[in-house]
């Protein structure tokens, strides 16, 4: 099921929603969950050791190919959210990562979404994952502390 | 299909692609997606009579419940892009469109997705969509040109 | 002066506000007035035959080193704004253009702006603007119409 | 001068950049930092007992009024940053923030800049900042450490 994280292990981002992320609505813009989402992805991916800042320079891109997010309650200018991330499903070319938004403070579940991405070479063409970080996304995040991060493994 | 308009009329929105949309992958970033299919959104309300900056002043809010977009090929700066919009479905509480994106010049299609919207009035509680909203907008955009935005029925 | 254009050309661009660039104020957020200039002098300089994203391949980056805003009056979702854009001055290598961003139907003066660029190699060393860049940009924009957009000499 | 906070207390904020925030430059898109300005007022905010958030519950608002940045050298996707944020005048309707943006692990400066802040009321019209907010902003950010936010007077 997408949208629980069963017993993978799963990396907490949290930060202040920005200003700059609210609409009109007086609420966060539907758009900036995928920001967020892609915030939470690269932190788990540093909690990994797969500094994905690394895999590019290394040659290999993670294409977005395709992303849902499905947004239960507002978020607002001035709260803390907190993204959890977890891998869905690692194929030899293909990546899948969970998302669940939380208010960080009332524990509030905010929205929840997927992306799923394709790993291209520098000239665009699909390939598979280099083995070295295929195994380090395959082994999970390391459970010690992670700087001023939470990780931890979720019932 | 989510991904076909079938017979239902589809508004085209037409424009360039902004350097800020762009990341350091060389290509739009897959979060302006979901802004261009809002600007399609808008443009398909604006054709249909019913302004969503007017529908917003009477009181009723279409909050976004759920987003999704597959990503077929890159968009990248200098290019027009064209945002195909249409409805899939109007219910009494819920309306769901459907977008399709397309390099302006060469044809290929770049992305799809779909969006979910309740009608929420002003305190934030589900409610109907107003019968003046529903209607214009069930009755479709009018065939007539639309400014410099095309209108048409696609097969 | 900055804010003015003197009696140099300017390059109109008239586009939809969209909502995604309001914020909880009702208005338009101000970091997306820079996103308004850059697409003013996207099109100021396809005007002028020296299309940025054929520079960008060509091997110079106009890096941004500079930028003001000055906002009178909020923009907001509906609407269509006009940005007026105009160089400043160009030297050996760096130019700075100016902008004014307008209600397009009222008239009303939103904001006013200038950017300053320096031109940067492919190992981000700042260097001579290449000639042919230079020259066309000194030129000016055509006096045609260009596709949609509207092109004058401005008082 | 405008790009020293002299003896006045700073309230510094370091986060990670974002990859939404890079273009096809390979660096942060320059809009990003009115964004970072932005985030580092709402910690000085925070710091002073003046949650912004709050200040516009109680019906005052901070409009833009001018903003200035001029950035020295280009943030990357993966970097940490720190915006130090002081407040470099208040008046009785205006105020006016200044900021230094640096790499938060080698220690050099990226950009500095400025915002001007006019309060108005609810309906738009130019007022006094309203006195409590004005002697909290007045007084100053709290010395002790506020949340994993840094604050300290800087020479």
């Amino acid at each position: 099921m997408r949208e629980a994280s069963g017993n993978r292990p799963v990396v907490a981002t949290t930060f202040y929603v920005r200003y700059a992320e609210t609409d009109q609505m007086g609420i966060v813009h539907h758009s900036a969950y995928l920001v967020w989402f892609e915030e939470g992805r690269s932190q788990y991916m540093r909690a990994c050791g797969a500094d994905y800042a690394e895999i590019e320079r290394s040659g290999a891109l993670f294409a977005v190919a395709e992303a849902h997010a499905r947004y239960e309650a507002p978020a607002r200018y001035g709260e803390r959210v907190t993204v959890r991330t977890w891998v869905e499903e690692v194929r030899s070319r293909a990546i899948t990562f969970g998302y669940a938004v939380h208010n960080a403070d009332t524990g509030e579940r905010l929205a929840t979404g997927w992306t799923k991405h394709v790993c291209l070479d520098r000239d665009g063409r699909v390939t598979v994952i280099p083995e070295i970080w295929r195994s380090l996304l395959a082994q999970g995040p390391r459970t010690d502390t992670f700087g001023d991060q939470e990780i931890r493994v979720e019932p």
